[in-house]
């Protein structure tokens, strides 16, 4: 990169290296383009969604050493838009200097369920109640002082769902765990929630904050379903909500984009579930209904720029496109037509050659002129598109 | 690619292949890939804008006959984003079933000025007074029929105001002869407008029409320099200017995004200038501000989709980012702290490597819950950017 004051050159502009060309990948990638910045993919599929939008792609597995090292090589700063790479050989490329965000302690911190946890406790953000598992002792006397249901939860390696273990009767227990023989485990109080949400939000290197709305968040088992924005909840839960997201950012007083997921409960609490350091699933609606999208204000946050105060310019209703339970493997997609015929609908296909089941394929993004419309839209959208086996 | 009824199959999607990987070129495929459809390139530039964001990119000259075809083989139908290819070739393509949209037939009218404007007449669109001009004679006479100021046109090749000639006064008309020697003109009579104003508007291959909002437009030395959305003018204008744009559209009975300008007069008059048939720099501000962009409009038309009927979802300005007159070649853009310190703006780059006076290098887009704080967050924004010379 060949750098000046407030700007750089568009004959050499920065090279943005990402850890994983996923849908996260690619999107950030898109955004990236627009300004014609520089975009180096790391990711083990050689067809996967960011390859086609990016100027280089290094096909390797997430967590090689060698490959991330030559990624380093190639940019000017690091980020990943998948937890699970190699935050050892970061640390590393961190000491040498490599610019890298979000930091690599701070993915050390979150890669652990238990570290994340215990981190967002000693830094007095609200967390259900928790406890790391060594022995199924260990579970049943967990299980009796939090009373069922409880989650036990694999401390390492699970997203949407994959790695929670629920536990509704004593009898369970020994099954749960057996299932997750030989990795850590942690068990959870269950928390009875009236609504999750969730919150974007960004720090950039100068330690600027900026928050998006909250978001409400529907999940069918364990993988977000439906997103709506703003969230139907009141002022106050607004401003605690709002209030632990800025708080997340400023105890790793790091620098990127978040998804912060949060519990809301008949009481008017709020209580952490979970981070995700990098854009999110719940952020996708940012793209077409907010005057910054999350993807934009990660890369302002990664090459410190200033970041934007978002502004919702819609209300907004995004739907997952998950492949079905029914087959995997090649697919085609039918129901564009009446799909395409709703006003306000963008559909987001990241492009993934084969479909498993629930596998997230695109999604619908529906903006309008109030909350429902947006819904009736989405959900009108979303019955349209079929998935279907493709030879 | 494996069509389905109302879809497609993800591992062999719709190729659309476009002559031109300038600016245009770059935002119709970034819409294209995030629906991930297939995007071949024509450009004679390697580095073009749209070179990092498509599938494919074959280099040749935009006319070349071998080229073309190549494109077409490669494609599941052809689109163009200048008027400055070969519609010869293309006419001898769509009768060998090759799908080239807008029509070949359509663009052999308008790339020649007064074959568009003659077609114009005889569809009773209103357009300014004007004539063919094949002697100094011609124009001695045509200039005192109409008064003077009139303008003197190249017939092809013209854009960006390059190809007008302004006669003020009757001894320049020797001047304004030989400068066009040996090509074919015509001769205008020069409207005294009030505003100058354009509407995107796109036809499917089913018929359908589809308008976008009355955008308002400021030229400096013939070229676009700031476009704010909605136009101020009466809901009698944009009533006029609206019917005009879809009678253009029935005119040609052809398939694609046309960007239409028109000049109002004081007495409320409007009057069809010129007629784009691709996306228009005056619809960039559909990327932030409506609920479906011209880029998205186009291939929706040309892969025979329904139309959106296009909500505004905030008032826009737009001002395009143009290359100094005090130098070409490598340059830096400075000032982007400040610029993107400004809520609401977007940052268009096209990734131009050089470049020249008065070349359009990118824009500017600011969104905002007025049209007057658009206007003014632009215009900030607009006076932020710095253009300097690198090395």
């Amino acid at each position: 990169m060949h750098l000046v004051k407030g700007g750089f050159t568009l004959a050499d502009p920065p090279s943005v290296g990402i850890i994983g060309g996923g849908q996260l990948g690619k999107m950030l990638s898109q955004e990236a383009k627009r300004m014609s910045l520089k975009v180096v993919i790391l990711d083990p599929d050689p067809n996967c969604p960011a390859s086609k939008v990016c100027d280089e792609l290094i096909v390797s597995d997430f967590k090689n050493d060698k490959s991330i090292k030559l990624l380093a090589s190639k940019s000017d700063l690091l980020t990943y838009e998948i937890e699970l790479t190699n935050s050892a050989v970061l640390m590393d490329l961190k000491t040498r200097n490599y610019k890298i965000y979000p930091s690599p302690q701070t993915l050390y911190i979150i890669q652990n369920k238990y570290r994340q946890k215990s981190f967002m406790k000693k830094n007095k953000i609200p967390v259900a109640n928790f406890t790391i598992i060594n022995s199924e002792e260990d579970l049943i006397r967990g299980s009796k002082t939090y009373g069922l249901p409880v989650i036990l939860k694999a401390c390492e390696d699970g997203y949407d769902g994959k790695g929670n273990y629920f536990i509704n009767s004593l009898d369970q227990i020994h099954d749960a765990y057996k299932y997750f023989a030989g990795r850590q485990c942690m068990l959870e109080r269950f928390v009875e929630f009236e609504k999750e949400i969730s919150i974007m939000v960004a720090r950039n290197g100068s330690g600027q904050i900026e928050s998006f709305p909250v978001a409400e968040n529907f999940h069918k088992q364990g993988i977000l379903n439906r997103t709506i924005v703003p969230a139907r909840v009141s002022n106050n839960i607004t401003r605690k909500a709002t209030k632990i997201a800025c708080e997340v950012m400023r105890a790793f007083k790091t620098t990127g984009i978040f998804g912060i997921e949060m519990f809301v409960t008949a009481d008017e609490k709020v209580i952490l579930n979970e981070i995700a350091p990098r854009p999110h699933n719940s952020g996708h609606y940012t793209i077409e209904a907010s005057s910054v999208s999350q993807f934009e204000q990660h890369l302002r946050a990664v090459l410190d720029l200033p970041l934007c105060k978002p502004e919702l310019l819609s209300p907004a209703t995004m739907y997952n496109v998950l492949g079905p339970n029914e087959f995997q493997g090649s697919y085609a997609l039918t129901g564009l037509t009446t799909l395409l015929s709703i006003p306000g609908v963008k559909l987001h296909l990241y492009g993934k050659m084969v479909t498993k089941p629930r596998r997230k394929l695109g999604h619908i993004t529906a903006v309008a002129n109030s909350l429902i419309q947006s819904m009736q839209r989405a959900e009108l959208a979303n019955r349209s598109l079929k998935i279907i086996q493709a030879n």
